[in-house]
């Protein structure tokens, strides 16, 4: 059972709790678990079932898509108070693609069942509202990727996202991989590894087993 | 003034209807307007002022993101009785991205106009839902454009297209040029020739000025 503090918490994050009735409350308080998940860890996928509302309390989810032969492109990611819907997308009859979503570090929420999330979204119809509002901003979430993936040379991608990385680290030493990389703005190893090779020639960054230096700073922002 | 007919047809496609007021209904009623667009006419882009719903009556709409260097990427089309909500995008705040919308061909529609729409929206909860709602399932179309264009072989997804084509239209003479369908299935021009001329070798297909008349139906299927 949750504490009082959790409830707030909680309550707070979910703008339609103000439009429940008592025994929703009561559903809905009944409902909710504490999870944790490991890092790496599959929570949602096209053959699992339906997990339910997720609100993050820390860590990292990565939602993506993936192709038949293994190729991974990431829409975006949610941390820390996040609010994660399309991990009960089955409920929702509009939304007819699958996605992927993995813990990136380990991660810990607060899940809202989908049976409960179900009928209180059927019967309630500013909590549907919520979710529809959600998954449009994850929309446009997924627009922006879509744009920087046709529409942007690489290597700019590829500078934006290791300034990103060092910015929300607040680290010049990067541990990552060429894999991860391509992963994360949806590329291939190969391309990664020769854009990589070519920023080193530059001077901007020093490459490590598994780790990434970043020397110049500012030379790495000037191609963004 | 719109005529009985046609407010039963548009209350028939606006499942909130049933739950407005006599007022709203009265201020629905006196905001929608007949419009004709010609074949080319850019309805929306980022630089222009937000139009409203639109109730298609008969044509098509198509809606698509543009890169700097003047790149289309066709997210998805609309038809005869599809509603288009991005065109009223600006009231929902959710939606930070942008979309260009053209006319295909000559289209008639109805169209909400912007001010009443967003007074409905903000008042009328079952309104606003139906925007979402209405939004989610072109994000849908949009993850379908998506995973087709990073993920599926360039000479599939251009079979996919001929095939669809040549069912929507029932001919298998399509008066198309490859600019035309570069742009539909989001990709360059030479992209398209290069195809094309290897389709054509193989004897799926023949090509003349401004229009592809396919030769190998069942050829064309087995690409899919």
């Amino acid at each position: 059972m949750l504490n009082k503090e959790e409830i707030t918490y909680i309550s707070s994050r979910l703008d339609f709790w103000d439009n429940l009735s008592k025994s929703e409350i009561n559903l809905l308080e009944n409902n909710i678990a504490n999870v944790s998940y490991k890092k790496g860890f599959n929570l949602h996928s096209s053959d699992s079932e339906c997990l339910g509302v997720l609100l993050i309390k820390s860590g990292e989810l990565r939602v993506y898509i993936l192709s038949e032969d293994g190729r991974e492109v990431t829409l975006y990611r949610l941390s820390s108070s996040d609010v994660c819907v399309l991990s009960a997308s089955c409920i929702l009859n509009s939304i007819t693609f699958d996605v992927h979503i993995d813990a990136e570090i380990d991660t810990d929420a607060y899940l809202i069942n989908i049976g409960a999330f179900s009928k209180l979204s059927s019967h309630n119809i500013y909590v549907e509202n919520f979710a529809y509002k959600n998954t449009i901003e994850r929309f446009s979430d997924v627009m922006w990727a879509m744009e920087q993936i046709l529409f942007m040379s690489f290597d700019k991608r590829l500078a934006i996202f290791l300034f990103d990385e060092i910015t929300k680290t607040n680290s010049l030493k990067l541990n990552i991989t060429q894999e991860q990389i391509a992963k994360y703005i949806g590329s291939a190893r190969e391309v990664v590894s020769r854009m990589l090779k070519v920023f080193q020639s530059e001077g901007i960054l020093e490459q490590s087993r598994g780790s990434i230096h970043i020397l110049d700073k500012e030379k790495l922002r000037e191609l963004i």
